[in-house]
């Protein structure tokens, strides 16, 4: 498929780069291959002119985001009353260090993604979501787990969000020098930046036995975590949504 | 010192954390630590009344941050109106999975700080700003570039920002489970997470003979990169401001 022929979302004044847009994805694949790599989001909202930059953990299900906070934070006492809002996530790749100031960059992959927020109500819709939240990091993990109480599930809330608009930007490039500059004796490189799983630290007080699941064998030390996400996503939303 | 004598920042319902207030910081030596150990902000802004989550390099110096763009884009065409602007870092630690759904977590550090953003638009505070967007990160590299042209000038924008009010959260505790729950046959870790910085990569098209400066050691593979930028930090700014 073209990119025109792949899904993708719609295209207006909000969402459309307008700097750099050689390096503007708009296609669903494209956007939503970044979003399922990681689980830290920041979300911004404005309450009384004031804007706010939250960062929180969030997730995908389609063409839906979910993210998670307390009943009794700013954030979500002001989404409850449906405020447009952006979720932004960004990987950062590397550091990029020309020959001159002017093209000093960095590498790196960012979705803004542009909707409505909604508080989740519905004691069922929340329960789900609430399952979700943790089994797409770790596939299944819920069902091994010390239920939550009707406490814990009154002491948390989950907005939720359909993706009207949204745009991916990705700068993978290295080194992009003025042509007669590379004839300078100045040094330049590609300082790469990868996000890594240290070694699983195993609780203190775990019960004689206790092992850690296969389900957790993707969270490895030295892994990406971008990777691991990706692949726990792909377990947790088998039908590939 | 107590963090009652420390320098801080002034405290009101915009940054007052709400939820764990446990985690919460207001001294500089806090706030600005996290924010000199990144280089990746997210910055949120408002224009009729959507908000924006942008992805950035920024600095500090002092208690005044600055942040870079495209005289081109929409963030900046807005911010040199003058709007209120909350600046956002955050440095993911690790996750956390616990015996129960509920007390699912991650360790982070973050800081918003809250201010209203100018452009700069003097030339010499700009070409200043300019030498430092670099020098922050790599102390003493713009000597040792090619100089910026008018065009280049003409074509980058800086953004300014006093920091009125600013708050950091810190989460640092690993596994809390219910007292309870200690006792039930339930596997529970915390997974680290870790920014590190990769083996630099060298252009190839580097002259003969040029080599990788001293300047640029403190960069280098298996490094955590807040490490290495505290560090960074530190060197470009001796006074310790």
């Amino acid at each position: 498929m073209s990119e025109q022929q792949m899904p993708s979302y719609p295209v207006d004044d909000t969402n459309r780069v307008k700097r750099r847009h050689q390096r503007a994805h708009y296609d669903h694949a494209t956007v939503h291959a970044v979003l399922d790599s990681a689980t830290l989001c920041h979300v911004s909202y404005v309450i009384d002119g004031q804007p706010y930059c939250t960062p929180t953990l969030f997730w995908r299900e389609g063409t839906t985001l979910y993210w998670h906070g307390s009943s009794a934070s700013r954030m979500l006492r002001s989404l409850s009353e449906g405020q447009p809002t952006c979720l932004t996530v960004t990987h950062l790749d590397g550091l990029v260090l020309a020959r001159s100031a002017f093209h000093h960059s960095a590498d790196y992959r960012s979705v803004m993604a542009f909707g409505h927020a909604r508080l989740i109500e519905d004691p069922a819709e929340k329960e789900r979501a609430l399952v979700m939240m943790v089994d797409r990091l770790f596939p299944g993990r819920t069902a091994s787990l010390r239920p939550t109480t009707e406490q814990e599930l009154k002491a948390t809330s989950v907005v939720t969000m359909e993706i009207e608009k949204a745009s991916a930007k990705i700068r993978a490039a290295g080194i992009i020098d003025d042509e007669e500059d590379y004839a300078l004796p100045i040094y330049a490189e590609r300082i790469p930046v990868h996000t890594l799983i240290g070694a699983p630290e195993p609780d203190g007080r775990l019960v004689a036995g206790v092992t850690r699941p296969a389900t957790l064998s993707g969270f490895s030390a030295g892994r990406r975590l971008d990777e691991a996400l990706t692949e726990a996503y792909a377990a947790s939303y088998p039908a590939g949504s």
